[in-house]
């Protein structure tokens, strides 16, 4: 039980210092126009679990423990993933209603609101960087390579790629590779932008750079299968959302197109290679992301 | 006449130069996924008077001839435009159905794929800098100063915020402060981007770069006041929407506010100033964006 005990630990140190920056950066609700700066700040601190601010820690890790270097990091991929939450939530996209057990911010700010409110968060993050990056000594053609990963891998090659298809398969069989594509653009690929990202700050080599990449594929993978599995059997109150909600929407997960136990051992496998890929780095401190691994395996949450 | 002619031949080459950059950018049609990148390049190439990409050319003109170096400047500045009308025009938003005189993305693509196309847009723009301006020599401390101004200027303390008060304001009865903000917003932010991101880029002086944020001020509301003024009196054709269509929307204009001739009075006097603040520049080659201010003085489209 040490390990469990160290990673709520960690989970909970990790949460209070990228909320505390992402207080910092992003504008008070006093400053005009307060309505959007109150949707933004609705979505952003209605409680996720922090996880990808979590990986860019214990990346960063791996390399260096002067985490104020990579706080800005930290809070940029939460704030680009509450991004997609938002969008994603809207009525001509998922239509939720509930994120997080609260109402969606369109349920609460209007969808126009809403809509500027993901476009605000997505902007502000290129602007926060370089600034703020800058001051903790990175080199401008460190945070540019850092951009190019960030911004390639959230484009229509990446995280909107995986929605679109997403979006467009609601309703129709579609294959393995189909559903594999969604998973890994939708997921793996900003879990590759705080991995690498982290790693390109702590000036990994060019191998470490590469099974990190291998890593966030697995480790992506596996989380969406879960989180698929969880759809089917998890509890409403846990997940803050009611479960079935992909069923609902007939949308593809892997239990729905190869039986719940098939998805079990698949995601048993990615846990598997993404532990090997930490093996495989050679690297002090690898013990925390095996534990973090681990946890997404066997969560209910 | 001769002044006229050359302008026009200046947003002829221009907007060859700049469409074409923006075909080599943005991802072909084919590429999977199929839908997003239609969308994405059915509202890019609908046929904008391509006037930021213009403003980048020719403030560049003001330092450097060797145009080849700012190319994808002027495409990210027409990418962002494209993405914000994209968004703008959202049911949720304004509910344009008309676009360049052709229907809008969401008429076409439906809402999700619509506001994902945006999404896209914005990304993209942050992927393609890095690269290829490093491929042209700028210093990676240049294009991140560049990177500050961009996203500085169309999140909440710009281009997004300017939007959101337009939203807002529907119905209402709003002052002329705020129909200001609106308008600064909304239009001069980011033609300042354009304009003072083509200073950056030519190495221009602290002084030269605040002259042309002034200019790029008095420019963008000349350029707003003339749009509010068409819309009451211009011409469907010419103008691609219905004219009228702010009033439909309830929205402020000048002409609402304070009447046609006294909107005109104070177009005159935006048109004065950004002269004037070319003049103070005492660069070669500002005359053809002084004829580009009284252009858009006159412009009937």
């Amino acid at each position: 039980m040490k390990n469990t005990d160290r990673l709520k630990s960690e989970f909970l140190k990790v949460r209070e210092w990228v909320e505390s920056g992402m207080d910092d950066i992003i504008p008070k609700v006093e400053e005009y126009p307060s309505i959007i700066h109150q949707s933004v700040r609705y979505s952003i601190f209605a409680g996720g679990k922090r996880i990808r601010p979590l990986l860019v820690y214990l990346s960063y890790l791996l390399f260096d423990k002067d985490f104020d270097k990579i706080l800005s990091v930290a809070c940029a991929v939460e704030m680009v993933h509450t991004y997609s939450l938002v969008h994603d939530d809207l009525p001509a996209m998922d239509d939720d209603d509930l994120r997080r057990g609260k109402p969606t911010n369109h349920r609460v700010f209007g969808e126009a609101v809403a809509t500027l409110a993901g476009d605000t968060l997505l902007t502000m993050v290129f602007e926060l960087l370089p600034e703020r990056l800058l001051k903790k000594k990175f080199k401008p053609g460190t945070i540019l390579e850092f951009f190019t990963l960030l911004a390639g891998n959230i484009g229509s090659r990446g995280l909107v790629g995986g929605q679109v298809v997403d979006i467009i398969s609601q309703g129709k069989e579609i294959s393995l590779e189909t559903l594999e594509y969604i998973h890994k653009n939708k997921t793996s690929k900003l879990f590759e932008v705080c991995i690498l990202g982290a790693a390109i700050f702590g000036n990994a080599s060019k191998k470490e750079k590469q099974i990190l990449k291998n890593f966030a594929y697995n480790f992506g993978m596996l989380f969406q299968i879960v989180d698929d599995i969880l759809d089917v059997e998890g509890d409403t109150e846990l997940l803050g959302k009611p479960v079935g909600s992909d069923t609902d929407l007939d949308k593809a997960t892997y239990p729905a197109l190869m039986g719940l136990d098939k998805a079990k051992d698949m995601a048993k496998e990615y846990r598997d290679n993404a532990i090997l890929d930490l093996e495989k780095l050679k690297k002090k401190n690898t013990d925390i992301l095996t534990d973090l691994t681990e946890y997404i395996f066997i969560r209910q949450e």
